[in-house]
């Protein structure tokens, strides 16, 4: 049965990457339109493209340095040496999954804005086609590396179950550590360009969003990119395989045997199926409304939701065996819990619902009341998101197995997390199509096409909006799941690491000081991540509104039109600034759990994963959620209530947006790989902290 | 011995509750100055009278419903028969001293003012004396409370330690949820007010702050007084008492022997003489800078705490014995722990720091780029906080023996405790005196005084602001320290309730499936919670700013002075308001550890209180501190910097400032109660959770 597994995965990726490449070219058969057009797009593909050079340069050297220290700790005897190779490949094929869905989403965002020259339909086809694109590229990649790793480490280097396992959690490292540069690095980019692209063009020059006269328009297009896109494909493929990978290693904690490993690989490779399935559904008629638009997409993402749900049911019950048939209910688990979680991330971000109507009324009585009504409505919002996510954990525990075998109930978890993500293919093509409609309506806007065009595009990206919301509810739930797999991952890593001594549970009672010291440490580990991501937003903001304010006030004629503003200039700077930002969050959050680790011992790294997992799954939903709910309510407002565009509440909810903004595309998602990689780290260092902690 | 310590105690309260009549009695001597000064002050004490009144009627039926509840338990033998009564007196005792400290502050307030006009020197000693009268009052009550139901339990009931520690703990949670109802309540109706007044007046009519044109600058100064004084007598009152508690308690689990709940006793004591005698170097020379008052107050509180250090070490080595000696580390920790999170406090919060400075400066580049800075000030401020709990909780566990025995070390972290609340009478008397200078100032303002009378109330008032800062620093501390230890607490108390069953340690391990859904559980209550208290502060102040609109139409030549305001309905509009809202948060956090306990077990609730600790103690930081930053960068813009008064720069400060209200005022400092009255409520419920849960 295992070189079939082998088989079914490399077929997997191959569809997923074959259907990639097929609609990829398909995209690229449309033309680009205008003359001008072309040029825009030029330009933002020419940024994105320089930012992720650049940015890929500083991440290599960061990956070169973990790789040295991992060889030297291989030569040392405390790491496997497959260790230091599987964490490069991680890296490069997160790397690569960025960069690809970046390549096709700066290739399609003129030609979708042409296609809405010619209806909403056309426009909607190709946009989605180029998130298919990134969303299968994605689970294409994640799965062709399993099969790799899988491949040699079993067939060429005979490896036990146990020890494939765990080499194999360190190319999660790598590509966790890659995800957390790709997102902060890219949230920064896009924000501080947003950010400073509004204050001053909006704002003070009183000039509407995406003008060709505003000298950061293309940064902030190619933000969108860099940020959104590359951002979140990296970011995808690290919770793809981190949630596939913590299930294989606790399968094999729990079964000792490769047929546990062999079920969340195989849920992939029917989630890659039917999403494929699932596109074809994605279509609409001329002349469709929003509400008609949403349907055809939530018809897409139902289709393989459904089938999934079937689908997995022979698979554990062929693979685990009938006496395990129960876990199934862990990947409903997963498979509703997401579902649940995105419904109700759309509750409090949606127009269509109360608490955003309520958010943008704020809007009458100030600013302020706007600020405190989003930072409530975001923390109300968590409600959900931690109920729905403690039913899926016992839900899963307990029908794996866990009241009489813990391994087993702990697996289960994993699974519920790999049943959440199983649809990524096609939820991740609904979410990453967002960016790419954002981006054309500016070059509708940049290249003053006819307003029916841009209402086209504005009809798409509203429609992003809400799915971006949902997309964020499954890769928040499917974070918390991973991250308590991974928790208990290091558990099992630790137990086998002690050799003479058995480990006591009793050791992580929760009433253990350094297991209590861990918690707090732990827990506020987001809370700095999130103040140094925000921090660095502002002040790369800041240097993006002097340098628009100077152009401004230097290049005369600009407002006017008849001077051209330096676009380069501020793309570079917003590049500059982005780079030197996104290093030292990033280096924390590699660093903490090795300190935390020897300075408290294995218990206290527990105690820091728990914590750290427990706010940052709340500080999350709660930043992400004001952020929508905000971003939102502006909009509402923008359709012409409570006073409409220009009103004194509009101008409270565009800085409502504007606080939103680093909340939600910078430090909430961010927050979400944070959680997974201190996990990751705390697996791959687990012998460094057994041999040289002090406790 | 232990007749001798009751004397002690009996002595401790005497001197307390002595010392607070006759600084009360030399306060009642000043003059009240003018007639207009005169009514002024009578009205503030009007509202402020008739809103404790209404909120007291409102919490008399919720205590008298816990009783019956708490009663018929008793009747079935699931608590003991002194529960019911033993959380009477604790609700009781915590309202009178809000109540006492709402008298003396309402009394004091137009004495300050009018002592400001002959010197700053007198208007210092007034307001100190008037907090004096609050510290000693909380004190004296507390330890009161303690003493009688010690000697009534002991002698005439004479019962056992463990049972004395157990009921005793009840009136904890009566104490508890009295704070809770007042600190939500006050909050509510003093951030409602001041919202209310400053949106309308400050900003719409452009009217200055305490103008008496301002319908509803009355309530707004009724609010500092039932919020800020009387709201937090009563928190106060409960962390004192909590930490001594839950000291005796783990003290006996861990001795089992009264000695061990004479430590805490005797230090509370000591605490008291220190204080008393600390009162007496807080004097400065008349024509004293701002920084010379700091000093002054400083003196008064270091003296206290350096004789505290110095008395408490025989203090363990006769009480605890010599063998124990090394506890007296855990007192030291905490005292020294409680000044380095007040100082860590006033680093982030006071504009003689970079963080705020850093801040007004983001106001240079709009409203939303301070209310980022601020967010991210805050969630930065909770590291030094975490590192000093954690530094705490690992000293006090380790030299009070937990490693060989852990109820020992947990005992040493109730120590911890305890040592940081010694010098509550005097830090108390620091804090607690800035609500009355602000009053002053107010008063001083609509009586129309002098400019140079109000320059030196603003001196005392921005002196309170830093005061306070601390205060919170010590407050947040201990109340972590505290909910740690209640939580052991609770440990303890299921351990007794087992019958056959010893508990497992293991039970309570980290990566339990029902621990870890209490720890999500719990981490996200003071989210909700927060949500809550803002929304509710959000929907009052809206309804203020509906009526003071209100009244500047429909009331002519309200703003050229020829027509009085209509201060009385805006005082009953935030009466009614806050009183409805105060209902829900408080209802939820008693409810809450039972249906959690219902339905997840004993092993869900320790989740649930470690979570609620550990998310509650950040939030709590973070709320604060981005609040009193918000404060402080606005007051620094006015002092003319950024543009000074008026600017764009102070106009966003303002927002800031605003948004930085109900963050610091009511939810802050209401999740410090929250998460010990959790565990309160869960300790007295153990037996119904022990007996009925599903798990």
């Amino acid at each position: 049965m295992d070189k079939l597994l082998v088989l079914f995965t490399f077929s997997g990726s191959a569809i997923a990457l074959i259907f990639a490449l097929l609609t990829a070219k398909r995209v690229m058969r449309f033309s680009e339109g205008t003359d001008r057009m072309q040029k825009i797009a030029a330009s933002i593909r020419a940024g994105a493209n320089a930012f992720l050079k650049r940015q890929y340069r500083i991440v290599f050297i960061f990956f070169i340095a973990v790789f040295l220290i991992l060889g030297a700790l291989a030569l040392l005897g405390l790491v496997s040496p497959f260790m230091p190779f599987a964490f490069l490949t991680g890296g490069i094929f997160s790397g690569l999954s960025g960069f690809i869905g970046m390549k096709i989403a700066t290739a399609s965002n003129a030609r979708t804005a042409n296609a809405c020259r010619e209806g909403l339909n056309k426009g909607l086809r190709i946009a989605f086609s180029a998130g298919s694109v990134m969303g299968f590229t994605v689970v294409g990649l994640g799965l062709l590396d399993v099969s790799i790793w899988l491949t040699l480490l079993k067939y060429v280097f005979k490896l036990s179950p146990d020890a494939i396992a765990s080499a194999m959690l360190t190319f999660g490292m790598g590509a966790s550590c890659m995800a957390l540069f790709a997102r902060v690095g890219g949230g920064i980019f896009t924000k501080a360009a947003d950010v400073g692209a509004d204050l001053v063009g909006k704002v003070e020059a009183g000039i509407p969003e995406d003008d060709p006269r505003n000298p950061a328009v293309i940064a902030d297009n190619v933000g969108d990119n860099v940020g959104d896109v590359a951002g979140m494909g990296a970011d995808l493929y690290e919770s793809y395989i981190g949630s596939i990978l913590s299930a294989c290693s606790l399968g094999v904690a729990a079964f000792h045997d490769s047929k546990a490993m062999a079920l969340p690989l195989l849920i992939a490779v029917l989630g890659v199926i039917c999403s494929v399935l699932g596109t074809f559904f994605v279509r609409t008629k001329e002349g469709a409304e929003q509400k008609q638009l949403l349907r055809a997409l939530s018809r897409g993402t139902n289709f393989a939701a459904v089938i999934i749900a079937l689908g997995s049911f022979p698979l554990v019950w062929f693979v685990l065996g009938r006496e395990h048939w129960l876990s199934y209910f862990a990947i409903l688990a997963g498979l509703i819990g997401g579902v649940i979680i995105g419904q109700a991330t759309e509750y409090f971000t949606s127009d269509s619902y109360k608490p955003t109507k309520k958010l943008a009324a704020a809007s009458e009585t100030g600013t302020a009341t706007i600020i405190i009504g989003g930072l409530s409505t975001g923390m109300m919002s968590t409600l959900v998101p931690v109920v729905v996510i403690c039913a899926c954990v016992l839900i899963a525990y307990f029908v794996s197995g866990g009241a009489s075998q813990p391994t087993m109930g702990l697996y289960g978890i994993a699974l519920a997390a790999v049943g959440m993500l199983s649809t990524l293919g096609i939820t991740l093509a609904t979410d990453a199509y967002g960016p790419v409609a954002d981006n054309a309506g500016g070059i509708a806007q940049m290249a003053e096409l006819p307003a029916e065009v841009r209402e086209r595009t504005d009809a798409l990206d509203s429609l992003g909006n809400t799915t971006a919301a949902t997309g964020k509810g499954f890769a928040i739930g499917s974070a918390a799941l991973t991250a308590l797999a991974l928790m208990a991952s290091y558990v099992d890593k630790i137990d086998s690491l002690m050799e003479n001594a058995a480990l006591q549970l009793s050791a992580l009672s929760i009433t253990s000081p350094t297991v209590l010291v861990g918690l707090f440490v732990g827990a506020c580990l987001p809370f700095l991540f999130a103040a140094m991501t925000m921090n660095a937003v502002g002040r790369a903001a800041q240097s993006v509104v002097k340098e628009v304010r100077r152009q401004f006030r230097e290049l005369t004629g600009l407002l006017d039109g008849r001077a051209e503003p330096d676009y380069a200039t501020c793309v570079d700077l917003c590049t500059r600034s982005s780079l030197r930002e996104m290093v030292l969050p990033t280096g924390v959050a590699v660093v903490a759990p090795v300190i935390v680790g020897l300075l408290l011992g294995w218990t206290g790294v527990v105690g820091m994963l728990a914590g750290a997992t427990v706010s940052g799954f709340l500080l999350a939903v709660f930043m992400s959620n004001s952020g929508g709910a905000w971003d939102n309510a502006k909009k509402y407002i923008e359709g012409g209530n409570h006073g409409g565009k220009g009103s004194d509440q509009h101008k409270a909810a565009v800085v409502g947006d504007t606080v939103g903004d680093p909340f939600k595309d910078t430090a909430g998602p961010a927050i979400n790989i944070l959680i997974k990689l201190l996990s990751m780290v705390s697996i791959v260092f687990a012998a460094v902290v057994v041999h040289f902690s002090l406790f």
